[in-house]
């Protein structure tokens, strides 16, 4: 065995580039710890001369992420490239049939090939740690995977995108509207510059929906498509009307198992604003777990950032220098089960309608007769007149009713002249 | 090796017998998620044939624990005996030396014994497991050893006691007194039925306090004489006049590096009703570290009972069976270093003071020249006559100040005859 473990780093943005000045900072920390000197032996990323925010070692640099694998005898992979399949998954792949173990914060990688690569680690006897892909600096995974191992675990949910929370929390607080806020994100970094769309639309969060599935309920990642919904249609009128209402626009991933079948969903949800989960705002996350015996467990950290992601890709690293677990998903991959999926058309909710109407007699009577026909019960009616526009604005908080109902309800709007734009459903958290 | 793992359960209390229970349901699933089958070999109390609520294999039964240590190959042992010394430090000292692996959801003998304790099982190169020793089900050592392991915690504090949280929510919600909310609180079991002091005066808090600190710090736990105060001088009256002031009573936990010194606290603590530790009510629990560069990461959950603990005791388990870790507080006992105190009498807080006193002139004026000669500012002022009674209440909100400061001009207010019982002092959470 080497006097060092022998350690390089795929891809050096933001989140990689971190990584590799803290481990610098912290190597005596770490063999305090785990009794291992470390070593980073091999960078890699496309643009060797680029202006870096920490100085990187020239020598040890290769832009050829394969052919850094030929050369070099690595034993702890960092994969820090992001992308879904291409060079991080030859990347990976290859470090595991080499027997190198890999950590890597790719959410997008693990949901689409983490079963594949979780069996090949297993079959090479090799780590595949993936803590900081889920919830940032929140110990979630590990949590699931060991704190509450033997729990019987039915529910997951939580905020689980930092970009959207900071955008609906700061429509709120500043009054300001979608683009206006989405533009103040990207100032900060909070969302992606080039294309926030993976955030906004919400395939971020449903990607760590799979994830956290798969760990608590010891089930394959699931392919079944579900209910994805962003905040992109989420208008600043929405936000203060249910503020008046007492309630929050919160963008929630859900994973729960009903009568034996899964349901994960991503969609923007109203919370009352006394709730804990209505509380959680800005840039943080929240991962909230039911099961037995253990009862209700809540996770709350920053979601996103170099400084937190690395928190966790270190955590990774001391669980493999001290010579832990060895399963990626905490059970060999034999013995997960395929799950079968809840049909989403009978998913129930309340929910918030939100129609544009024009302001004249008749028009109220044809909605609450529509939403009758489906048999779609109301609870609450606000409407609100705009005399100058000759319109009005009517919401309708309706009682639980299943989702395929109010789909072919709402459908029935679209070609009505009296009602000036689509309908606004949001759905409300219970 | 065996082909089993051999178990014993030393104490069967509430949660000992919950633990030997669940074993029996889980075996196949342990088994699944470490490749190792269990079995309980030996459990022993002090009453064989007590009426339990679990029926118990009366072949295995010792009622001399250390005759089972004895006569019996045990590989994993269950500490639930609950004694800070005594018994339960023999028991775990002669295991230890044994080569058996220890679980313990025992604080008072962690707090007590803990740095002997895994200092023997170090030596002995077995594990010495306590995660449910602090916040009952919520996976909390594990993450600060583990999940945020290489960050830089300079704080974390929390709510520790689920008997007095209950206590304090109900007090407030029912709006009954002290006495009837304990005698309630016992009833539901959420407080013991004989001597519910340890819970009430802040021990138990103070005892995880010490385990948590020496987790996050690295540091030996420590023996410094700090602030301990309960929640027994709480009165309803506190309660309802920190409600008018948008505030709310807890008790907290803090434990915090201040200049490089170790500062340990458990008192009452009012927070703003509009705070997240303000919302953490009934018998949960929540634990806030503060971290770089992680930030601030939550964990709630049920802090007591046997279904929360019991998950904890057997993440460890799990934790032993999967081959994992075996620093008992994630760094060698050699490497843990002594923290110098911080002086408590540099403590500062903004103070909640009220005083009970004749109503006649002259007695405000008496407390605020006394506060002034203490160079204590006042930031606000409530007075509430009983005219009946020819009394006053007198509720004064202080700037920052410092503890020795605040102790030294309450004491003065003693021997006065228009004060007519001694003031009351809660510190403002900030």
């Amino acid at each position: 065995m080497n006097k060092f473990t022998n350690i390089a780093i795929i891809g050096l943005g933001q989140i990689g580039l971190y990584l590799y000045n803290e481990l610098r900072l912290k190597s005596s920390e770490i063999e305090n710890k785990t009794g291992k000197k470390i070593k980073v032996i091999a960078i890699s990323a496309k643009n060797k001369n680029k202006k870096r925010k920490f100085k990187i070692n020239k020598r040890i640099f290769y832009s050829n992420a394969l052919k850094l694998l030929q050369e070099k005898k690595i034993d702890i992979l960092f994969e820090c490239i992001g992308q879904s399949g291409g060079m991080s998954k030859k990347v990976v792949e290859k470090a595991l049939k080499n027997r190198t173990h890999v950590i890597t914060p790719n959410k997008a990688l693990i949901a689409k090939h983490g079963d594949y690569l979780a069996s090949l680690a297993e079959k090479n006897n090799v780590n595949l740690e993936f803590e900081a892909s889920v919830a940032g600096g929140i110990p979630i995974l590990r949590s699931i995977k060991e704190g509450l191992a033997t729990n019987n675990l039915k529910k997951v949910y939580g905020i689980l995108n930092g970009t959207t929370n900071y955008i609906l929390t700061e429509m709120e607080n500043s009054n300001e509207n979608f683009e206006k806020v989405l533009k103040k994100a990207q100032h900060f970094g909070y969302a992606e510059p080039g294309n926030p769309k993976l955030d906004l639309n919400g395939f971020d969060a449903f990607a760590k929906v799979r994830i956290l599935s798969a760990l608590a309920f010891n089930n394959q990642i699931s392919e079944h498509k579900c209910i994805m919904e962003g905040i992109q249609n989420i208008d600043l009128k929405d936000i203060k009307i249910a503020s008046q209402l007492n309630l929050r626009i919160k963008l929630l991933g859900i994973s729960e198992i009903i009568n034996n079948q899964l349901f994960e969903t991503v969609h923007p949800c109203l919370v009352s604003k006394n709730s804990y989960i209505g509380n959680v705002s800005g840039v943080m996350n929240a991962v909230i777990t039911q099961g037995r015996p253990v009862g209700e467990t809540i996770l709350q950290g920053e979601g996103a950032g170099p400084g937190p992601t690395s928190s966790s890709l270190l955590s990774d690293l001391l669980s493999i220098l001290r010579g832990n677990i060895r399963m990626p998903f905490g059970i060999s991959h034999s013995k997960r089960k395929k799950v079968k999926p809840f049909n989403s058309k009978n998913y129930t909710n309340s929910l918030y309608l939100r129609f544009e109407v024009k302001d004249k007699s008749g028009v109220l009577s044809l909605i609450t007769n529509r939403l009758a026909k489906y048999k779609i019960s109301i609870k609450r009616i606000i409407q609100t007149p705009d005399k100058k526009n000759k319109k009005a604005t009517i919401v309708i908080i309706t009682h639980k009713t299943s989702e395929i109902n109010a789909k072919n309800c709402l459908y029935i709007f679209k070609n009505n002249k009296n009602i000036l734009k689509f309908p606004t459903l949001i759905r409300l958290y219970s």
